[in-house]
């Protein structure tokens, strides 16, 4: 990546001045108080071991569309924010396990995703620089004996088949004292994970076996609301309006008059917003499977009409997750704008924010060059630039202009860290039904 | 700083190979097990607040000189390393008092100082980028009511009169629920400090009214040992020799057998060492007060004689410490080369490191152009220009060379931490005697 792209910002499209402005500036103002409502926040609940937090910026909005519990794209990171990674994960290890000195990666079950095994390399190398012994266990089938995988210029993996020795996850020779988990785990909990006594982080209950994107907003919602009346915000301006259903079928139709009836009410309170706020946008809606990831089972509609005009190919490929699972329950979520954008050819630009623990420590922004403002930018085979955050999320600086490039990390730095608390309440309330 | 500078490190005139390389050889291949006993050590004693230590590379041997537990020098810092010091005080401040948002600097009563003031400037920029609320209140005589201070360019820092309400500190309409100490109190602690109910970090124990640097020493000589133990090296190459006598007065003469007995039998072994490591070097020995700081009262020996040739201009220098303070103890100490040099005049380069609670933050060399290697380099009136750390100290790369940058750091980051922790013993020490 050239020197030039480190070093400038993705700019918004809407005219200065509008309501994320407004909102930029009030975290500013107020971000001491801000700082101590989140160090209060996490008395309460244990912040997950690491966190993405895709956002969307339209100007008059900034809000979470998706947080990930087990990221990838670290390749994606800045590397001068290396340093910061190393610190994060020194902390967040010696807290949950102060003696351990050997760590076990589970990673995805991919087996020839270059980008992924980037992500995972430079995973397992900041765990290592973090002083820890790291080695990389899959359940794949076909990895029956440790195997070499190579990705970028020369660098290599190495993957050894995962061993359950009694109650204790193992590769050969090497007894880890902490699992973490890089696997959503989206087709449910391999045998091999059940019952282990070394702990595992994330907790296997946030895998999206348990999860629903529905738990996750509603907890987003609850909290994006305390939080915007410490700082006297509306708490729309932070949050995306959602909705669900019961059980739905695409293929059969089952559910398909909920799911118009909550779209249309959908449509109908987000219009009401966009009025409040004299946003002449359209509204739109994206529907989304309820547990998944890597943007597949998600759709935009611009009306709730076209639910129900889906055609063949449209609910074949709403029926269907990652690892083929079947989608039986969705969510419906207000779509948010992406008015970022970068470069001449003006490419649509989406936030994807890190967290290690309850530290930010960078991101990157998928730059996609063939999309509009109301397409997902994280779908299937789809191609995107990243382009690493110039600076870090943790500095803002009140003597400089609000749009200044710490300024509007330190801004999203604090939305995801709303969306990452959402999902710390979410392991909350699920440790508490498992009781 | 030209961003050349930022990109280089001083470099030894030393031939490669000798130990210290041997060191630094040791420490990537031994990484883990560091990291490891490093975090073992912090489950026992607590890190202090913040620490700087001045280390000293001769090639065949690489030892801290001094540890600071009350740092200025904050403003020669990377600033691109600030992220680092904002997530390292996050840390700190939230572990000693979780729910503190007001915090006060108590400062050195300088009145003119100008790099003080920067240091004080940059100390106070970084706690309140951390998310608190931060006033400085000082008990210099003169500041009866708030004082604006300018520093560097047009920037200001209000000093405002520390008020002592019952057992509370305060400055003005402002409560602080933890007090963050940057004066050394070489001159005694003020009774304003003295039964206060707020936390005050580092604690009084920990001030030049109580510290010594042989009780420091003294510590460091026996972690360096075990640490040594770990990794299977000689213990000397980490540690100056050391010896103290009881009360000396430079003036009167007492305690001079003593200091020349002790002198004698401390070149004797350093002669010993530099003969089993084939040093041709001359040994040297720096004779420091033993309690206080800003190189005064300092002086290099070549020879236990120099102490009884001493002339009276020497004599009243080694007589008096910072504020006028009388010495009345001292230390001996092995003098440690400074074989790192810098730029085309191969100025002498001493690297001093800094810490918050126990993460390596940065650091900088203090580069002089008009010294000896076997001089002092931080004396009154002293010039010297510093040069920032350009990498971080946590991030080795065993794939890169032993003298690549971020290895040396990180070298320079383990020493330092080996001091930093000797610091800690002596706060455990001091405690231990108070009670």
């Amino acid at each position: 990546m050239a020197i030039e792209h480190l070093h400038t910002v993705p700019h918004l499209t809407v005219a200065p001045g509008g309501p994320v402005l407004a909102m930029e500036q009030q975290f500013l103002a107020k971000q001491i108080e801000i700082e101590a409502w989140f160090r209060e926040q996490w008395r309460h609940v244990s912040p997950p071991f690491y966190s993405s937090v895709d956002l969307r910026n339209a100007g008059f909005k900034l809000a979470p569309v998706d947080t990930n519990l087990f990221p990838a794209g670290f390749n994606n990171l800045n590397p001068a924010f290396m340093p910061l990674c190393v610190q994060a994960v020194q902390t967040a290890i010696e807290k949950y396990c102060p003696s351990a000195c050997r760590v076990l990666i589970v990673p995805e079950n991919h087996s020839r995703n270059k980008f992924y095994f980037e992500s995972l390399g430079t995973l397992q190398n900041i765990i290592l620089t973090a002083g820890y012994d790291v080695r990389i266990g899959t359940f794949r089938e076909d990895v029956t004996e440790p195997i070499e995988v190579e990705y970028g210029a020369g660098k290599k993996l190495r993957l050894e088949p995962l061993i359950k020795e009694k109650d204790q996850l193992i590769v050969e020779n090497f007894n880890p004292c902490l699992i973490i988990c890089n696997n959503d785990l989206s087709s449910g909990i391999p045998e091999i994970l059940n019952d282990v006594k070394q702990p595992i982080l994330p907790p296997l209950t946030l895998s999206w076996t348990h999860r629903t994107k529905t738990s996750h907003f509603s907890q987003y919602t609850e909290i994006a609301q305390k939080f915007a009346e410490l700082i006297d915000l509306d708490p729309w301006v932070i949050t995306p309006l959602h909705r669900n259903c019961g059980t739905v079928n695409f293929k059969t139709g089952e559910g398909q008059d909920c799911l118009t009836k909550n779209a249309d009410a959908l449509f109908k309170a987000i219009r009401e917003k966009y009025q409040q706020f004299a946003i002449k946008e359209e509204p739109f809606v994206v529907v989304k499977a309820d547990s998944g990831t890597y943007g597949m089972g998600v759709m935009s509609i611009q009306s709730p009409e076209e639910l129900i005009k889906l055609n063949r190919k449209q609910r074949t490929r709403m029926s269907t997750s990652k690892d083929g699972i079947a989608i039986s329950k969705v969510i419906l979520q207000e779509g948010v704008y992406t008015f970022e954008n970068w470069g001449d050819d003006h490419a649509v630009a989406e936030p994807v924010v890190y967290l290690i623990d309850h530290y930010v420590v960078g991101g990157f922004y998928r730059v996609h060059k063939n999309r509009s403002a109301t397409e997902n930018l994280n779908a299937p085979g789809m191609h995107f630039e990243p382009l690493a955050f110039a600076e870090s999320c943790n500095t803002p600086d009140p003597e400089r202009s609000v749009s200044a490039a710490p300024n509007q990390f330190y801004a999203y730095g604090v939305i995801a860290r709303l969306a990452t608390l959402a999902a710390a309440h979410e392991q909350f309330a699920l440790d508490r039904n498992q009781v």
